[in-house]
């Protein structure tokens, strides 16, 4: 089916209206009308060509809410009028041992990412949720638990399982010490994730400035990385901290935060991390972990987990006409914490 | 007592004989004659004072294998005439965490090292074991197990449980893949140990002559880092990597040849190790991990595995007044793989 969206259509260019075709339903497939999509830092990074992967149109949007409109014959895990969502892949090869195990997002084939990725059956290029449908075989639809608000869900979809798989890897519950760098769409759930599992977070940043914000996410101290003196009382004081900063940021300072054994685990920043110092990783046995998303199984746990806590992301809602100018403010970090588009902008505008 | 040992009296000063005071035996103490004493690059190091932290005079030496001469009063583990041995450390705090699950090593006030550490009674800097005696309390002396060869035994005590903790860590044995980057005096010994182990064993070097070498040492195969194709085909095909490369050098190119959920263990480097680049950690949950020798208990296992599979290092037996060429030597890495010092050429030099 014809199906509108915004597509970036060059690294410089805007994101702007784009009629496409949806592929026809297979009978594994399910068809989703998208409600609202989150707006993800990598969507920004793939519409730009920033990691030098990009084709050509590309609609982003790997955090989908949406509802059932149709499903395929061999389709039993939803109907049509259930509410859904879509992450950041929508197929794998389901054979492998990282897909037995549930780990879709290490697929030994590697997996089918939302936008941007050949289709497994008809090497097709995947459009993401910057439309208005979008078709998804069904061991990647996951259930929407009920209660849970739909315009602030999006973000789970991404935001939410990236940090909230490296918390669960490291059991994380209470009496666990997580610290959380960076305090944007994924560093805010990383605090609101945390809390809920009951663990005592500290919020590390640059700013004093922040301590407002990260006690109104549910942290339990702030932690100023400038503060020599804090940060040495801090040294082997922390079980985990996840490490939520998108650019380009030494490590160093962090290591001898953590205990014995503890782990800064990377999920923001896809790139260099500055010369690394052996000496905090030697004399206290510290580590340094890298994280993707989560499997499907792990995000639907977390969207149970969030249904049943109550825990959202804190969104600006933004018509899909904004996405531009979205994009712009989150390069400044000008938004708490996570921009949502309301898709029904798009029928209005461009219908 | 009055004891003869070899010291560095400065940065640039050859080690020479030396005079000085070991303590009395204090109640929980026991008199040890040194038979042989391993040569570290640690020793090398603090000799030289490249890592800014040492106090002259100092003698180096933490691999000691020896006799006990004279226990005191509440001595119950050994008595006199029993092989014992001492590693890196003498003395810890005996009271926190660490300690109490076995972990001196990373004690929380600190381990007093076997040489260049004050004294937890009286302040006095230890001196190691290039010297005839040393005098240690009970909880640090090491049995040395029946049969094992004495000659070869001492560089079990640094850089044999320099790579057994790590290799014990991650559970090492049957169906293992594990990795070993550089072929010195831990390399070589990690390749023995993992092969003891029942691991399947693969050196990573840059030159493929190293092949007679590492199959000597009990290694299944050899993977040259600079042959672009066979380091390709090789990702995500190891469990564990040993890093034991003691100087700057490049992590990246190994972090994707370990697979989903593996590590790469720095034992080696006490410094700067370069730009990391967060990819392969990303997308295939890799991590990066340093290790610290071991604790007593731990030293005490590998020394009765060694005893049990006779696994013993690869050694260069000297006489004290080569020390100063050894060392030099150890700089162009022409030893196989470790010297070790017959501690009767002390007598025979200098009484």
């Amino acid at each position: 089916m014809e199906v509108i969206g915004y597509a970036a259509r060059g690294a410089d260019t805007p994101l702007a209206p784009y009629s496409f075709e949806r592929r026809a339903l297979r009978p594994n497939d399910v068809a989703i009308d998208i409600l609202y999509c989150g707006v993800c830092h990598s969507d920004l990074h793939m519409a730009r060509n920033d990691w030098g992967m990009t084709g050509y149109p590309i609609i982003p949007g790997h955090e989908i809410v949406g509802r059932v409109t149709a499903v395929g014959s061999d389709v039993t895990r939803v109907q049509a009028g259930d509410v859904v969502a879509v992450g950041c892949m929508v197929d794998s090869c389901q054979r492998c041992d990282q897909c037995r195990k549930g780990e879709e997002q290490l697929c030994r084939e590697g997996m089918t990412m939302t936008y941007g990725s050949p289709d497994r059956n008809t090497g097709e290029i995947t459009q993401g949720g910057y439309s208005k449908h979008v078709v998804v075989r069904q061991e990647f639809v996951l259930r929407v638990p009920e209660g849970l608000d739909l315009s602030r869900a999006a973000p789970l979809l991404c935001a939410g399982i990236t940090t909230y798989s490296p918390l669960r890897a490291a059991a994380v519950g209470p009496g666990s010490r997580v610290g959380i760098v960076g305090l944007g769409g994924l560093g805010h759930m990383a605090v609101k994730l945390a809390s809920g599992l009951g663990a005592h977070v500290t919020v590390l940043s640059r700013s004093p400035d922040k301590m407002a914000d990260a006690r109104a996410l549910g942290a339990d101290a702030l932690l100023v990385s400038t503060d020599e003196q804090a940060m040495a009382a801090a040294q082997s004081s922390f079980d985990l901290i996840i490490d939520t900063v998108p650019v380009r940021h030494d490590l160093n300072a962090y290591l001898p935060l953590l205990d014995v054994d503890g782990t800064l685990v990377i999920v923001g920043q896809v790139g260099p991390v500055g010369e690394l110092m052996t000496p905090p990783m030697l004399f206290g046995r510290r580590r340094i972990a890298g994280s993707l998303i989560g499997g499907i199984a792990e995000t639907q746990e977390l969207l149970d987990f969030c249904g049943r806590k109550n825990i959202l992301p804190d969104c600006e809602m933004i018509r899909i006409e904004q996405i531009n100018e979205a994009f712009e403010r989150m390069v400044r970090s000008d938004v708490r914490y996570r921009f949502v588009i309301d898709m029904s902008s798009l029928t209005a505008a461009s219908d």
